[in-house]
């Protein structure tokens, strides 16, 4: 499965984001899972258990630190496929390069 | 904390997702934990371990059914708050009573 | 269409929300719309048009008093749908109450 | 501002997305706004009058083909700023490269 995550600690907006994003990055590395960094989220793709194990870890880590945390988390989950991080991309990529279908 | 859970199984479209949204809510009304059924979503409030929990048993139940499932959760996680179902919007609604503040 | 709504200006975290989240709800009642107040959100109902100069609207009454803004807004459009905000939960409803299909 | 894009036609779910992504970011691209393609939406930058006008239009074009969308936008508005498609990667990038802060 894609599961695209954003965990925010609303109390740090002053001092801004990119150091906890940061943390999550680190550990989502640590997982081992495939992940790509985009400028509003980071989306990993594993097998639903990893994925739920990692949502959660990442949650605890930045809640821990913070008195108010939103985290988002939205999954796509294709029966029997994976590949997908680069394979959605491609699949679109492709047919905007074939000029079919305006 | 509070967790905002949609589960659509994407594959269901034509015959509508209420089925689906019912049998999500007879997982959260067996979990014990407090929730609130709304027109785009069921709010459920509880600690981390177990809406984590919930949340991954409710996404793999539909999983276990459809092709292609697309489950968002957006999660509101406040240190040591609780009662925030209610509280959220009741302080929302003593502001619009009390007209302040436009 | 249904339009669920979520504005929170970032750097307001510490003195809370609901202030922001009153003033969003004054804007919808001026626009006339059906809506529902959610402890993670609020639901507006009505025609494309409507619904997107509200959220317009709304988003930028609290950006202007805040130096950063998240807005999010999930649209469920069902073509020559109305009566969608109570009529969602009704369906569920009944198929819990005749406790069908588990 | 940045918004990030992300619009379903539900009932095409069996003959997949892609080619209404691929419709979504020739409208994106038609705009002249900057984006970036992810594996879960398209992320586009521009001004709020730009953005907003952008997300109605292909909300509508592909509502106009389908019997029911499910769109959700999440914008992240800081007053002031602009290159944050690059610049919000390329900012937690120097930090993971530092090491700093784990």
């Amino acid at each position: 499965m894609l599961a695209e995550l954003t965990v925010v600690p609303l109390d740090k907006a002053e001092e801004g984001f990119s150091r906890y994003v940061a943390q999550c990055v680190r550990l989502i590395r640590e997982s081992g899972l495939d992940y790509v960094l985009t400028p509003m989220s980071t989306i990993v793709e594993g097998d639903a258990e990893a994925v739920f194990d990692l949502v959660k870890k990442v949650h605890l880590h930045i809640a821990a630190q913070s008195a108010r945390v939103s985290t988002t988390v939205h999954i796509d989950d294709r029966r029997g496929r994976s590949g997908c991080l680069k394979g959605k991309v491609e699949s679109v990529r492709r047919l905007l390069d074939g000029g079919e279908d305006h």
